[in-house]
């Protein structure tokens, strides 16, 4: 709302890390069954003694304590994991080649790869026979420290919470609606985990060549989680850029981060984003295949994709979008759209399936690739290259027809133990936002859905990640895993560091107001907490657990600058004499202080008023019932 | 997102009235039945020749054919609809006295005063013994000349809409669901207003001392309306800020204003932005009434308040917020809550009851109220002083009680023919929201809604207007009619123009949203419109179809800076060699030039393909009913 203006700030602040932990906040670490599982949490100390436990996505980078170098990248903690299960071999991986990086090698690359040296690491696949993904795993009655890492990250530290949790009529009133989501009443299990990756219904995105990941779940029984995307561009932007971007998102709380890369250099900003990267990172491999053919679809192969997919996966990327849903005999039925196919991945294999009148390789080859994403723990993130986008295009033949297979497609990912999560749209009014979850859930069997919005209108460029944000909440509230964010800069120009910003706690606005209306259990004690902070006129705690405190002390301080008022008992909203808290708090001693004998006199008092009413002909007693 | 630093902008600038057109687009008018009923619109002229007729609450301050001076204020135009009536009287008005602007007079003040001297107008009121409230009228079957306006503004023309809706099947498709709402299929007449008038089921809010105002409906039947509250504070804030804030806001959008000064000076601020409001003003009188007792609410009287009420009448506020539902009995029902009693009205008026003893004079003096009403037209916004502080208190007793009450005071107020609406949360969960709506509807008749938000989490101060539009873009769906907005600033502090501005885009999103998920007549054809702009590549038509065209430029031109790139047929996401609308165009045409035997070719090469893949043990081809 109001950002300092983007061109004002220097180059070298845009680019200096955030590694400032939150005010009032330190990371605390949840020790699991082994040392080195260690789930990180953010501690918010509060003035009044309290300790509020929070998640917390933004990795070692908000610990002082941790000694980061972007060229070193981050400590490798699951390594001691994949070593003891002893199913992987390390190997000399595909050789690199001047294409990956977009063409021909120059001084510029040249100097950036050999800054990115120490990020090379040996690949590491599957032993031949050998199956690594951690639904595999899931389906052998095996929990991995992964899940175990998961259930302890998910509960947080529920002791707080109870505190918040003890009015049972509160409680009963505020009950969620799960609206068929099957969230356990107790702590999360790592056998819970365990099991919810065994059906399919939630995924641990991990590729064993991503050992640096703190891992975490997308399903729809726990806590719903956001994605943003970054990447550089054929118009702008550079890798330090892109590093920073990914600081700068999981500070605020994306869970899974996107590298839409396209153009130059993408190989090796692949290497430093990945390396450096304590979440989950997702690409569209078709991007980088497209760069290696010049740009045009029609050149693009399977072998072409093929190889770029295990150039990818020996990188360490977590999932992959894969448009293998989008058929030939459907491309039809988009002629008569308003705004056609907007998926850029979906609208490349579309122009391939047209120029050589056969059927997407993607969807030919569906269980070759379902062979590499084994190798690697590669997870699905099943492409919907059919999305509306725009209002009048939601929920057409296209788009379901799409959906429909995308659900065939699951079940030949899961006849290969890979983990998949469903891309949804798009644009979608609300009324219409219902019939996209229940056709998911009908047609994919509870795999993740992974929607991108949906936006409920589209008359606000400009503010798209609030027009989107109200479609993403209720979605999420329907069983959404995972909320792609859209930022203000949608349909115009590409994310700034700002805009990044705007367009995450837009959605971990959305995934909250999810959690809370599910009834995730705990998820409202966060609001509680600040909703007491506030009653009680205690501002540093109210700032500091929000989503954004900087930004919630910068408002304040513009109307109260004083330190002083960081503890007056009013606000500039009503300023002393008015303030309806502080009417509020002497209700309350008075209430207190009066006991039933008052109440009974009160009421008392009332039946004089209304024998005065009805002798006033008033018709103000009539009963409720004939109201 | 990225607003200009606020404290970089000079004095001057902010107190400048914005008065340019939109780019792209100028004023017109709609005749009615006579020459003197010329109702607004915003006619949008598209780079391809189109003409978009946009719903226009700005006045004639976009219209650089109005001369305009906030020192004498804007044209009476319902002047001669209200002496045609004849069932009005000018009279000498209440004495002003220097307690009205907050105590002693002062230089500054007599400055003020001065100035505005030319806007001081002899007060109109009903002839004695008759009523001029539009329900009045409307209940004698007499269409007045505001029904008529307001007919003709829901309309706009429909003309350019139905072009957008040529195609059936889709018209089906994305038919909205009305969730209750009786929403005309054609358009809608002077008739129909007239009748949803008569019935409570909507206001016009038009005090016969504001001839200013351009007649607006607030109805569950009608396109959904947003507040803005503006107004000055003990802490901060002058007149013209008021003034300038009041335009600003009518530009964005703003359907009404509430005009919530206190402290000094509130009487002259009133006098300024009633007489240059093209939009219903409404206010809370209590706030004013206890300025007049320095503040002390035990002091307040009922004398000292209809004194007030009159005062205010005088003026032409259009509508009071009036907590005669806050009953001495429910005040012990908020001891244990949360937040407590958050409305600053509520909380006054809860701790005179305490004081005293005794029932709200708002409730025993509630026909002494309806009296005042309906002598000047003004309408009744029931106030909810119990509305929940935070998501822990929603859907509390103590809400809810006071919500039964007011639907006891609805019919009291429709006994007297008077307007009525009602007010609403605040903080609620989405889950909770739909029982909002519901125990609104059946306890109050289907007067209007008007609600706050409401924000469905609070854990995000400084981006409250995105938690809240959320809640407020579902309960609009729901068939609440009006929405009030909130700023970034809400918990925080006092918002300035670029926090207004953040509200109103907000709130136009949610309402705007609400109206196509209702599918009320017409509203998807602005969504449509831009849509088409946006896939044909026509940039400047999609800037200035949107609700903030500056932004959208801004945004555009940080990327793509040069004109040329206004016509480029590609954007800065993906870039020239990628776009994705690019080649859906290439598709199309392939797609359009093939025919129905092409089509079936296609479907038999899919069997062979089908084939193919059985032979190769896929699964992939189990039939949609066992998948």
């Amino acid at each position: 709302m109001n950002a300092p203006d983007r061109h004002a700030v220097p180059l070298a602040e845009r680019l200096a890390l955030t590694r400032e932990p939150f005010p009032g906040s330190r990371k605390v670490y949840l020790e699991g069954s082994r040392p080195d599982l260690q789930v990180p949490l953010r501690e918010v100390l509060l003035s009044n003694g309290e300790r509020i436990h929070l998640y917390d996505t933004s990795g070692p980078y908000t610990d002082p304590t941790a000694a980061i170098d972007v060229r070193s990248g981050l400590p490798a903690l699951r390594a001691p994991w994949l070593d003891s299960r002893g199913d992987t071999e390390t190997y000399e991986g595909r050789i690199r080649q001047a294409l990956d990086d977009g063409g021909k090698d120059d001084a510029r690359l040249a100097q950036l790869r050999a800054e990115a040296a120490a990020l090379q690491r040996a690949p590491r696949r599957a032993k031949a026979g050998t199956n690594v993904t951690q639904m595999h795993y899931a389906r052998r009655g095996i929990v991995t420290p992964e899940m175990e890492y998961v259930a302890l990250r998910e509960n947080g530290r529920r002791e707080w919470m109870a505190e918040y949790q003890r009015d049972a009529a509160r409680e009963r009133r505020l009950a969620g609606n799960p609206m068929g989501a099957a969230l356990p009443k107790g702590p999360i299990t790592p056998e819970f985990v365990r099991d919810e990756v065994a059906r399919g219904r939630a995924i641990i995105p991990a590729n064993i060549n991503h050992p640096e990941v703190e891992p975490m779940a997308i399903g729809r029984n726990f806590l719903v989680k956001i994605n943003a995307n970054i990447g550089n561009s054929a118009v702008t932007s550079s890798i330090e850029e892109e590093v920073d971007k990914l600081v700068w998102a999981i500070r605020w709380g994306a869970d899974n981060v996107m590298d839409l890369s396209t153009g130059r250099n993408i190989h090796t900003t692949r290497d430093w984003i990945v390396r450096n990267s304590p979440v989950p990172i997702g690409t569209v491999p078709i991007y980088q295949a497209l760069e290696k053919v010049g740009g045009v679809a029609e050149d693009l192969t399977w072998e072409i994709f093929r190889d770029t997919l295990i150039e990818q996966a020996e990188q360490g990327v977590d999932y992959f979008t894969i448009h293998a849903g989008l058929r030939l005999p459907f491309i039809h039925l988009t002629a008569d759209r308003m705004t056609g196919i907007v998926s850029r991945g979906g609208s490349i294999m579309a122009k391939w399936c047209i120029a050589h009148h056969r059927e997407s390789f993607l969807y030919t080859h569906f269980e070759d690739i379902c062979d590499i994403m084994k190798a690697y723990d590669v997870s699905f993130s099943l492409g919907d290259g059919l999305r509306p986008g725009c209002a009048a295009d939601a929920n057409d033949e296209a788009q379901f027809a799409e959906l429909r297979t995308l659900g065939e497609l699951t079940q030949l990912a899961w006849k290969h133990d890979v983990q998949t999560m469903i891309e949804g749209p798009g644009h979608v009014p609300m009324h219409l936002v219902q019939a996209n979850m229940d056709e998911q859930l009908k047609h994919c069997h509870e795999a993740p859905f992974y929607t991108l919005g949906p936006l409920t209108i589209d008359i606000a460029p400009g503010y798209d990640h609030i027009a989107s944000a109200i479609g993403a909440a209720m979605i999420g509230w329907m069983g959404t895993a995972m909320l792609c964010y859209v930022t203000p800069k949608e349909h115009l120009g590409l994310p700034d560091r700002e805009d990044v910003k705007q367009g995450i706690i837009a959605y971990k606005i959305a995934a909250h107001a999810a959690d809370v209306a599910k009834g995730h259990p705990g998820a409202r004690a966060r609001d509680d907490a600040l909703s007491k902070a506030r009653f009680e006129f205690r501002w540093t705690d109210q700032f500091n657990l929000g989503l954004d405190p900087d930004t919630a002390r910068e408002f304040h301080d513009e109307t109260l600058p004083k330190d002083a008022s960081k503890v007056a008992h009013f606000c500039s909203m009503c300023g002393p004499k008015f303030c309806s808290m502080k009417i509020t708090q002497e209700v309350r001693e008075f209430a207190a202080a009066k006991g039933v004998a008052e109440r009974e006199a009160l009421a008392q008092g009332m039946a004089d008023k209304s024998a005065e009413f009805k002798a006033g002909g008033g018709e103000i007693y009539i009963p409720i019932g004939k109201a």
